[in-house]
């Protein structure tokens, strides 16, 4: 049991939001189908439970689509052939995957990998010549995530990481709030963020393949919102760690971890990252002025969200949905997210990870430069 | 302007809550006229806005009434003989303060002076024969507290502390649904207390007076909260401070402070203390089967607060009110509350705040034996 991914939604293939502006506009079928842009032609690489998520959302998208596959495993490729209507020369197993390069109907490769796989797999994408897009973590450490964004900048393809959330619609709502000072100056945030892990044999709980535990999956969320809702960079983190369960949560991978940031202005935020608990989701900023809350804040949707002004009222749209329909946007038309989706954006969160796990090792505040 | 105490509440004077029960039963005017119980006869010493507010809630009172007043300022004790009707016998200035030892209107003492003075007023108090009722903080640390858990033992007279949330109807509430195992293993708790304190030059600000900052002031309730909360004592703290303005805040007084407490069961508390944000006053428990949340938690009220079997619905008495009718049951009639009240309660949280502020301090996590 994954409650964190069984979170239930709807897929309202009516409904697509123009994301990045505070209130989505609700564009019709008649306006889908007489969107003139460029499509984003999309490879899916590692049809889990994730890949497959992200491909039913991209039935709703306008300005991306799937189109080829990648995986290692020959029933789900045919699964996804009828079930998407891919054609056979766009699946690709791992080992004749590089062959991608000469084809014209893929302009990415999503990795939706375990997390071990992101950056060689990534590597190859860009060496093929196609635009890498990596699901979070992008990588296992910050030096391990700086490779992938070198090698993409070589080949001259666009590296951007699955950050939904820099596409909700509430969540951009709350950014646009705080930078145009209507909460005041910003001086707490709080990001609780984990659940109750099942199957103790999934890869998750994997340190070679998972680089860590809860942090490197959910407790991300804390660290990178603790980034875009404050709007600075942390110089210090301190970290505690708890395991109740040694069994499940082996030598390396964390099962509940507190942490705590601190950020030029004074402003400090406390975290928690956690496989434990559920009811989590939760992400607080308190400003002089006023204060943000949601809950869930982070989750597949819908988000619930409200200010000191009120509660946000963004219609709910598929976070996949948006996220692919702006990727397209970001690679086609050079559009700048509100808080950018791209490598450096996630070496930046694997820098904190790197200093929160050491933090934690050695019982020190360490600084961030 | 001091936000906190600035908590406009109105004084219910027809209701009277019988509190440790789930559902407190009000308690009409002629039940209140019928009360044949012994009346705890009380006198404030220290005439400020938080003894006007405890005076005030008196009025409500069935269990015990003002009767004195000890203060050092002459136009205040006529102000207060004049409203609440205290005659000039009654009233004492800190000179002729040890006389009221033979004045048989007066059974206890409520000392709501600067902290500095919980200790050795209370022990002047108890010295003079009467029951020491000690705002809290009770002491500037723990090992001064327990030089006033002495004083009482040894004169006979208990020893109480201003803990009015221990009989806060909706916090006893949760406290019950915990005990019942409502919200099943206890995992986590987090505490977030403070406010923007207004004026700089208040004793609040002043280290000889208040023994410390916001910690002594208001993340006491943190402290208290996560014990009660998770029915466990913390066996280690961490802790970090943040000081924006060392001119308001100065040596030795905290404005911010994250604090983190484990417990031997493996639950985690995460709180925060400050003396700069406002919005907070945030309790949220978590369980493996439920959780609950309060906002406002610990402010005069009313407090709301729900579980994850609804939004609870106990009406507001006013706090002081049905602490004062506890505190004489707990006096005359031997009545345990659900939280004690007693002077190893002030403590135990007194122990924990001196490891706070040693870890923080230090930069190291520090055991609780």
């Amino acid at each position: 049991m994954n409650t964190r991914r069984d979170f239930l939604q709807k897929i309202t293939a009516s409904a697509f939001a123009l994301p990045f502006v505070p209130k989505p506009a609700l564009i019709n079928d008649h306006e889908r189908e007489s969107y003139q842009g460029q499509v984003l032609k999309v490879a899916i690489m590692g049809l889990g439970s994730y890949g497959t998520r992200v491909a039913d959302a991209m039935q709703a998208c306008t300005a991306a689509k799937l189109t080829g596959v990648v995986s290692g495993t020959p029933s789900k490729v045919k699964d996804w052939q009828a079930k998407y209507n891919i054609p056979e020369k766009n699946c690709y197993n791992y080992d004749n995957f590089d062959n991608i390069k000469n084809n014209p109907d893929i302009d990415a490769v999503y990795v939706i990998t375990p997390n071990s796989l992101h950056v060689p797999y990534g590597i190859r994408v860009a060496k093929a010549g196609k635009h890498v897009i990596s699901e979070k973590p992008m990588a296992m450490n910050a030096a391990e995530g700086q490779t992938l964004v070198d090698a993409c900048k070589k080949a001259n393809v666009k590296l951007l990481v699955g950050y939904r959330m820099h596409m909700e619609a509430k969540t951009v709502e709350i950014i646009r709030m705080r930078k145009a000072g209507e909460f005041g100056k910003i001086l707490f945030f709080q990001g609780l963020c984990g659940f109750r892990i099942g199957d103790p044999n999934q890869w998750r709980l994997n340190k070679a393949l998972a680089g860590g535990g809860s942090l490197m999956d959910i407790g991300i969320y804390a660290v990178n919102g603790s980034r875009y809702m404050i709007g600075e960079e942390p110089t210090w983190v301190t970290a505690q760690e708890t395991k109740t369960d040694p069994v499940k949560f082996k030598e390396g991978v964390d099962e509940t971890i507190q942490f705590q940031l601190g950020f030029p202005s004074g402003a400090v935020a406390s975290c928690l990252s956690t496989y434990t608990m559920n009811n989590l989701d939760r992400f607080f900023l308190d400003g002089e002025k006023g204060y943000a809350e949601m809950w869930p804040s982070t989750g597949y949707g819908p988000i619930k969200a409200r200010t000191n002004q009120g509660e946000l009222t963004h219609p709910h749209v598929t976070h996949q949905t948006v996220q692919m329909d702006e990727m397209s946007a970001i690679i086609f038309q050079g559009k700048q997210p509100i808080v950018p989706v791209d490598g450096e954006e996630g070496v930046r969160d694997l820098k904190i990870m790197d200093a929160i796990v050491q933090a934690m090792n050695t019982g020190k505040k360490i600084t961030l430069k």
